[in-house]
């Protein structure tokens, strides 16, 4: 057996997880154990991947996802993911179904978990909404489970809401380590969790929320810098200083990119909305005020445009640990002079780093997989070793 | 073995269905063995999947769906049936593709039959059409196999038409033999289908006329009510009176939700349209004619507010037999000061029955995939009694 | 064994194709062993699906498609091969996902990519466009590939491009493969490749260049027949002429639908729209000039009106070798006085060939099997024999 999969496993079997029949929902509300266990879960996994083993535990099954919000990297990791698990995906399209707000979600809720193993989604849209539909179809699964309706109960995987985006977060905490070698060496790190310029508008504030809550928790230098009105939630920015003193880490807020990227090993520059406009357009949509609407986005890209100067380039790379810190970003990017005039970052950093952006990408399905995995699985170190040591290959070419 | 399989498996082995490549179109058009083998083989897939067993019976291949009305229960059951038995599921989205109406259907019908295992279809939007369609479709795939071109002839599986809503009625069915512990405890149990007061319009016929064209072959007490000019189609209807004698159970038609309810055991209130108003709507569909269908739903919307007093509430509730009759809904329902100004159910009595309706949902997937196993399994008995025995878990964790 | 299939697995055994890790983009970039191994593989893959049998290779995994045009035949063609073999189909869904073209094509591509197999993509709309697009996603998944970011590279299969329809041609070459009982009695028979009225506009050159990008290459007497103005791509005549002289077959263009079915045993009658068309409205899209378009679109049509006459109908066919020759199509065919006034055949041949039009789709799910199998499949017939020799019956029924 590969010896780095003997090593991961060995870390599986002294940790003590309780994902089991858990959903995932935020990472702050999982244990040091449960994150490690899914990291090592997704690191075994991607070895199996590479070396064209097939990882299926499932017979058959649905994994359904609700996208309330466009994307292709969670979509599809989702898909790879859910396939590569054995189970096929349908997806709720709210168009195609007939969905309504309030009462109904419970209801839909069961109604699409007969036979279905878990439930990734994605409502990323609205301030104080993503993560209040998760918990709602959470607990009407729970209801359905606990009344005999439902055999088994469906678990849930938060594939972005308003609060957090742990599939990104972890998969860049797994990019972290793989860069740097080792959890451990994480430690002492420092990242810059970096407001960028972009012509566009309502972006949510999962990602930079996401890696704050993450990073603070694993010993590194978090530096979160923005324009004043850009204000992460509070709960959350409270809550990154808590972890940072826990693990011996940092957790600062600085008000300008320089300043974060000053000797940074990591940086990680990107748009988002201002959380007064977040709550403005979500109170707007609710009230159906189509002008209203209008006028914000307007409101608010000129205020973007009073930042345009916040962009990731070569100058402000500089002043990065030995020039050259490690480019994070979760896709697509705005990048200055090709998808836009101006944008978060140069053309000239963003090709240097592009090829690490992808890697970056690429740890997602994995991250999805081994989530459903370690929600799904009670013994995840005693089937792991079966999968190891059944040695399938994911195609009948590569079968002895 | 599970005492409940080897009884539901033994009553298999005394039937003599003819399901085996047959279509499931309309129950009418079944024996009663069909039914009852389609029943015990929905019970035993869902014991298996209570215990975690894995009913997979396909290797590969493809399940088609056509919907051509908003559906999530029943798309959702139909991709759930699908992949438990291996199948992958193929949406033909009519948008995406080129349909037209006529000389195509067949040909189309061919062009996604290739490889193609079972085709579901919902078709339930103009009264004539739907059940036509399907018809088209299955002679079309007929064709294909006696010329050759399709090697194995998908079987079709009818998700609703204008005529009959099978999955749903056999559910259905399925929720009342349980609840009242055997098909035979059925005999002179009185159903009250009624017409409910909904502010929407243009609701299919296809509920209130696929049960009592199933619940009066059981010997059941089958009473239907509707406001005048809200008739069914009389074909079903006089079906219904004359199975009901066959059964030694009854069919009446009254004028008063009251009525239908008094003593009943089970009450079924829901909307449909008048069958005049769908009969014009296809017309003037066909036609192309927009400010007749504006006027049409306008006349149509009045004529329904003049019954806004068929309303099932708990006053209502009180005449059935003990006080608490069961109340059954196919979802989603009307629910006055809910989902509506005023509906076809009060709040509180949802809310009492809220969870039944859940389960009577509950065995549509289970239902579908008994249809598609007994139109594509020659042996249903014996390949059942492998399932059972080679006992697979649908999780490789379940698995010695 | 099937006596068939050994023939056609020993053909195999004799060939030395280099499909494995190779895309499928043009039929004229593959040798003729790549091309007759696609064909015996298909074959092969065909007749065990006949007989009851699996030919899953995949234990799980990822068939991505990209369709940027309409389809149901290729849609579902790639659906039932990529089920057969046991991938599951995941669609990219330029609408619901953020692409834009130029930089980000090679971002999608990987990122769509981690845990993919093959990606089917039809873009067939623009001229110079859908084959460029290939290329890009071909590179950049290359490039993903050999900067380890991707573990293996998914391979591309052609759904049509704006040059060639490969899945199209090869279905299209089996079918006269069985028509005429070998590929070596394809020698001397001739096939009219002629361009037919169609009341519509904008239709692909892609058929009718597979068509004679392909059958040159066979012995084939190719006529090309269609009025002054609607050439198809010089390079691509100029390709297949010196094909036709290479294969000892002949490669002539008429400017009449009579002279090319003159004794033809093959006619091939088709619409397509003008190069020049083709080109100015490719320019038009790119800056979005939606009045140049509808008018650019009335000029074609009343172009196309001139050309009225050219429709395949009962006179003309008596001019075909013995008054009978093979009539083929893509589908779905123009055909006067049923899908339009006046089409690209007339309602009474059209209905004499209906069934081999069927006959003729019918190939391409196993041709696009085919073409999945033999990229990604080292050793072709040693997999073969095993897929053989395990004789698993895709339904469990069928087995032992």
């Amino acid at each position: 057996m590969n010896k780095a999969i003997t090593t991961a496993l060995q870390k599986i079997e002294n940790l003590n997880p309780s994902n089991a029949g858990k959903d995932f929902l935020l990472s702050w509300d999982k244990s040091a154990d449960d994150l490690l266990s899914i990291l090592a879960i997704a690191e075994i996994l991607r070895m199996l991947h590479q070396e064209g083993k097939s990882f299926r535990v499932f017979d058959s099954g649905l994994a359904v996802s609700i996208f309330r919000d466009k994307s292709t990297r969670t979509r599809f990791s989702f898909s790879s993911a859910a396939a590569a698990l054995g189970l096929s995906v349908a997806e709720l399209d709210e168009e195609k179904s007939q969905i309504s707000h309030g009462e109904t979600v419970r209801e839909t809720a069961n109604m699409i978990s007969f036979m279905t193993e878990v439930i990734g989604i994605r409502d990323d849209m609205f301030l104080g909404q993503g993560h209040s539909y998760m918990r709602e179809v959470a607990s009407a699964v729970t209801e359905g489970h606990q009344q005999g309706i439902l055999h088994r109960r469906p678990t849930l995987v938060n594939l972005q809401c308003d609060l957090d985006h742990p599939t990104q977060s972890l998969s860049d905490l797994l990019m972290l380590k793989n860069h740097f070698g080792s959890l451990e060496n994480l430690r002492g790190k420092k990242i810059a969790m970096s407001w960028a310029y972009s012509p566009s508008y309502g972006k949510p504030l999962s990602v930079p929320q996401g890696i704050i809550g993450l990073m603070t928790r694993f010993g590194m230098e978090v530096a979160l810098a923005h324009p004043p009105g850009y204000e992460l939630f509070e709960d959350v920015t409270k809550m990154a200083s808590q972890q940072a003193k826990e693990s011996g880490g940092s957790f600062t807020t600085v008000e300008n990119m320089e300043q974060a990227f000053e000797d940074a090993h990591v940086v990680y520059p990107k748009s988002w909305a201002p959380y007064a406009v977040m709550e403005k357009r979500t109170e707007l949509l609710r009230e159906g005020d189509a002008e209203g609407l209008l006028e914000l986005e307007k409101a608010c890209l000129a205020q973007n445009a009073t930042h345009i100067s916040w962009e990731c380039n070569e100058d402000r790379m500089k002043a990065t640990r030995g020039g050259n810190a490690l480019y994070m970003h979760c896709l697509p990017a705005d990048i200055s002079r090709v998808s836009c005039k101006a944008g978060e970052v140069s053309h000239g950093v963003f090709e240097k780093y592009r090829l690490d952006t992808y890697t970056q990408a690429s740890y997602k399905p994995f991250i999805i997989a081994a989530m459903i995995f370690a929600s799904k699985i009670d013994h995840p170190a005693r089937v792991l070793h079966k999968l190891i040591s059944r040695d399938r290959g994911n195609c009948v070419d590569f079968c002895g």
